[in-house]
């Protein structure tokens, strides 16, 4: 099964508690490659990189089954950068610097050969930029999710909700299903988001876990509590990352499937945020993965005989 | 198997976003009762009341096979008062008036007919109480169970270190719990918590659930998503008299067996939120439990094959 992802690729300078890193590679489209390409492959990207984006990144990413036909890169330009500082309880951060370079003239364009794609991942992105992916594709895929943010609600609701009656499964965070919504109650949300297009929702709360709805149905996933939380970026991504891989290597889009992909993606998050960016995925193995999802497993495992 | 519970037994007035009430029954005693009741008998309650505390009120609670022998009833005064009003969030109140009232003499008295209980709960009260009613046993109970708030982290400390020594479970919120260890990181505030007394240790969440810490394990219960929060009063009472309950009904005090108690006292604790003070407790069937608990169940399961 081929997975299409669509996201920045950058540079991030990032300060948090415990450091900061004036340039790391970055961007929801990086985050997203390495983490489904543990799952299947190929990972098919759509984005746009500047002349300073590094060959040795791409060639990385290139042996993990990443193709990139459809990544432009712009000669004489600068790639997408981001510098932002987490405050002490790491949920919430300041943007320092947003130079969106070669990100403000993104058109994508799907080439041929990821034509038949099965799975399109849109990470967060212009709402523009996620419907010209979507009109491009000739035949639907299997399954659309789509990410977004606050930023896309304040400047292009217009288009979001243009986009959003064409996916399947829409991720946002709890304050954003709840601007998004016009709804403080979390169930109340989802129901209004829902009858917006999609037809699963998934409401990621942080340290919090995330919740999946889907007609009447909920589910929850817990994050793992974690002793230390070195960088936060990238997470929501690296999450999204491993829940479409999953749905991708198994093919199954059911319910029953996307609750396992939230604890798969769960465990994902929980290795990204120990360490400055995309390094911990970096070096990610098959068996610290497994080993990971077991814990999850204990974490909510209980047995009940009705009292 | 009895279980003691010790708590206040008092009139609230609450003001929340959908409406007010002037003078409810309330008291983490009373929360306690109503909620363990369901479990087992006898509850045997330790507390203290004024002349105005409605005999109607102690019948229904005998009905229940809630003893009052420890219960004294003061003359001439009343019982304790608090009045507190919800923010729009329902996850922070102001509190509007405290008249201790009776509960400013409060010296507790463990009657003969309690000696030999095997669960004792302490409900959040004086840690200068809470030991007195542990000194007072001569029979230590199989299982100690404490709650406490952080009022008497910030008046009583030392009183309050001297408790948790002699308890095997502690409540706790998670703002309590970095209070207490003067650790951010919940993980760590855990390992310093339990390094003060308590084997085990519940951090509870409010709408993100409860964590269960015992050495180095850890489980997650969530909160069941709620349509609608009415009046959140009691509800940490609430899940301690479903915690202690379900671990007298079996007499499994096993971490194993606390899990399941954790999921017992958030499905109690979501119906207690659905109406002013302790009024949905009143009501509440077997059934009804049953089918709460089942829907916690539905929410948090998941199948997994690693990946």
């Amino acid at each position: 099964m081929a997975v299409i992802v669509v996201g920045s690729m950058a540079f991030d300078a990032i300060e948090t508690p415990f450091g900061k890193v004036d340039r790391i590679i970055g961007g929801s489209g990086v985050y997203l490659a390495y983490t489904a390409s543990n799952f299947v492959k190929p990972i098919q990207q759509i984005s746009i990189i500047g002349e300073d984006f590094p060959q040795a990144e791409l060639d990385d990413l290139s042996a993990r089954g990443v193709q990139f036909e459809g990544v432009e890169r712009v000669k004489g330009k600068k790639s997408f950068f981001w510098s932002g500082r987490y405050h002490l309880d790491m949920n919430t951060r300041d943007t320092l610097v947003t130079d969106l370079n070669v990100l403000a003239d993104f058109n994508p364009v799907v080439p041929e050969s990821y034509q038949g794609a099965e799975f399109l991942m849109l990470g967060n992105l212009d709402p523009v930029v996620q419907l010209k992916v979507i009109e491009q594709l000739r035949v639907r895929p299997k399954l659309i999710v789509m990410d977004t943010m606050n930023f896309w609600m304040e400047i292009a609701l217009p288009g979001l909700v243009e986009v959003l009656k064409k996916v399947d499964v829409l991720m946002v965070n709890d304050s954003e299903a709840r601007q998004l919504s016009g709804e403080f109650s979390l169930v109340k949300a989802a129901r209004k988001i829902m009858a917006m297009g999609p037809e699963y929702l998934i409401i990621k709360k942080g340290e919090h876990g995330a919740l999946l709805f889907h007609a009447n149905e909920v589910f929850f996933a817990p994050a793992l509590p974690l002793e230390d939380v070195f960088d936060p970026t990238g997470a929501g991504d690296t999450f999204a990352g491993g829940f479409i891989g999953h749905l991708a290597k198994t093919g199954d889009i059911s319910f029953e499937s996307m609750k396992t992909a939230i604890i798969v993606g769960s465990a994902m998050a929980s290795y990204c945020v120990e360490q400055f960016g995309p390094n911990r995925l970096r070096t990610l193995t098959k068996s610290e993965i497994d080993s990971r999802i077991r814990q999850f497993v204990n974490l909510v495992n209980f047995d009940i005989e009705l009292v």
